[in-house]
């Protein structure tokens, strides 16, 4: 499996390690972009990566992507049905319907359970759209992943409370959480939690579906479910098929590596899903879904995937600890470590040395989340931390 | 070009012609998909197209799509960087920000006068979403594309009202429409009209901007504009660089055929980009856009696909009058034929013969929409035709 996806990628002229020095000096870019463009202010005419200057070649570890790239099965899925790019998705099988049904059986649901997005991101909004108000407020621990709570605020200008997680463990903290849900219209949870890769334990999870009234709708996102290692965790599909007000989010930009073609779907009771369809866009990538049915079908694949990724992580946090920093006990393709001063000046730091690493999560701005690249792109992040940060004994730079 | 796009498609395994019969015949359908579905209700447990039995291979004018599939330049582009579909497309050259930069330098606008769309719907709805209210109506010619006002409808529970086309004429009678606009949120015009493929000419286009108040937004759908050749038809953009406030809409899904990979843009003033920004999910496909980059510099390929969709429309439609059936004079990919009876059986009658033919459009429901296809499909067409209909003289089939 790893020989032949390796094999695949590197057919195509870019090799799994070798994609970041690809990615500036691909032909393509400067014959299809760059020549058509002037000068734009501060971005010098050139197309650049978030905190990166121009014309750096990076290697990208902010973002919580797989840089396995996708598994072999998905690939030839997704490349076999190129010549189908011209025909609307309606009209293309697998049609949504088609994957609606494959991911209802995978996970004990009907079809009336369940619908696909353009990314989880896409339904992660419409959740925000359909079940909160003017005077309905969004319910999240903080920090966590900002998408959802940015398009409440920022496009539907509704409000939010946010519960700190917990200033020892850095958990979320539901017995701060939970008095927030008064009037709420939506609690958002994500488990595990992106930007500390921390799991909200299924005990945890159910004291608080348990301890809010029962039709108060909870988003749990779940898009590093699949590389959770801990017993404690459980996904929350089960909370939805047996009736309970919640939604599950799930993505195929990290497991299945399709993060560039936009796939997504969610899991809840029917009512809620005829609430959220007619905002779904119904504009599924053609090919992608050929990707998604693909990636459900590859079990080995996924534990490969999901091994050396865990592999990766640890090794770098034992690296990291060694070296006198701490790292969170993460469950996810992501870390974080605690730096002991503030993240910012240190992002524009590994920029200058051609390492993209996670941006601020205030207000845990003493830590850097870092992605798990490949065995390279470690080793290069773990030069380029040395360089930047001293060596130190262990506790001195733990905390928030 | 001919050659090397039709040479490329069968080097995939399936050409230009035979995308038909390849399509459920494809061994990935059943590895995947079919297997793992069992018997759904009235879908037989078998996946279909709109229209169609179980497992009829039929060729598809039904949906507008683009035959000859999309150009080699687009082809390479997308292919090229298929290694980066594990990446996000914020991480993911060219960014959103460059694609808008070439789309506004093309159109004489700024990047401030252009937001990118998953397919030119998400912009349609955004619209709608943006200008609309409870209490701030759309405005439609009938018939026409449907989304934008089934959205608005269905999913924001807002009002519509509708201006019959002209009974003689079936163009979009702007006299009609223009009374309509007191109180409105937003106008759609689609120009050329789907799905009767007639202009709304420039003439009329001014007088209806001149005619309304100077802040009433006018949505412009210029999905089909690539394919018109009369001279009393012009983009509306000009009107968007005026500082008018018109919203150009514009598809990827037409002369480019990438309606399966979704891209759209929207050319507006500032101030609505703005509007409709924080409500674009920012979800575009990583790969599409490489081939919307190579689609837009690639003149050639464009007038290519015009041309042979032109002299196709025309041959058939000259075939149809001489049959006896009048066709409405399109400037589109797509032609209305008279067909004397009701449509809806007919549809039923083509799909029996293997050939998807146009939805039902209301109030127009004796007219068939019939998209143009290759010239092998255009000639299993007219053989469908002469077995369903009678040969008639002239004039009978006219009329609404």
């Amino acid at each position: 499996m790893s020989v032949s996806r390796r094999g695949f990628l590197q057919g195509l002229g870019v090799g799994r390690t070798a994609h970041a020095s690809a990615f500036m000096a691909a032909r393509g870019h400067e014959e299809y972009v760059a020549e058509a463009m002037e000068p734009q202010g501060g971005q010098g005419g050139r197309p650049m990566r978030p905190n990166l200057p121009p014309g750096v070649e990076a290697i990208r570890i902010s973002s919580n992507e797989n840089p396995l790239g996708p598994g072999k099965a998905a690939i030839d899925a997704i490349l076999g049905k190129f010549p189908e790019a011209n025909r609307y998705p309606f009209n293309s099988t697998p049609l949504d319907a088609d994957l609606e049904i494959l991911i209802a059986k995978l996970n004990a649901g009907k079809r009336e359970n369940v619908v696909l997005g353009v990314g989880s991101q896409e339904l992660l909004r419409n959740a925000a759209r359909v079940f909160m108000s003017p005077t309905k407020h969004l319910v999240i621990p903080s920090p966590t992943y900002g998408d959802p709570a940015g398009f409440a605020q920022n496009a539907l200008h509704y409000t939010l409370k946010s519960a700190p997680v917990s200033e020892k463990t850095l958990k979320t903290d539901l017995s701060v959480l939970l008095p927030l849900v008064k009037g709420a219209g939506l609690v958002y949870l994500c488990n595990p939690n992106n930007p500390t890769g921390l799991i909200v334990p299924k005990d945890e999870v159910k004291a608080l579906l348990d301890g809010i009234p029962k039709t108060m709708p909870v988003l749990i996102d779940e898009a590093y479910h699949h590389f959770v290692d801990d017993p404690r965790y459980a996904t929350s599909v089960p909370a939805v098929l047996e009736g309970r007000p919640v939604i599950i989010a799930r993505t195929f930009s990290k497991i299945a590596a399709l993060a560039g073609m936009r796939l997504g779907y969610a899991i809840a009771p029917a009512n809620m899903i005829q609430q959220m369809r007619p905002y779904s866009m119904g504009s599924i990538n053609a090919l992608v879904k050929w990707g998604g049915v693909a990636s459900l079908k590859d079990a080995a694949g996924q534990a490969e995937v999901k091994k050396k990724v865990m592999d990766l992580r640890k090794k770098t946090a034992a690296d990291l600890e060694a070296y006198g920093y701490e790292c969170l006990p993460s469950e996810t393709n992501f870390f974080m470590v605690a730096i002991g001063r503030e993240i910012q000046p240190v992002i524009q730091e590994f920029a200058a040395k051609k390492v993209a690493v996670g941006r601020p999560f205030p207000p845990m701005t003493k830590h850097m989340r870092v992605s798990v690249g490949t065995a390279d792109e470690m080793a290069r992040f773990m030069t380029a931390f040395k360089e930047i940060f001293p060596q130190k004994t262990r506790n001195t730079a733990a905390g928030v």
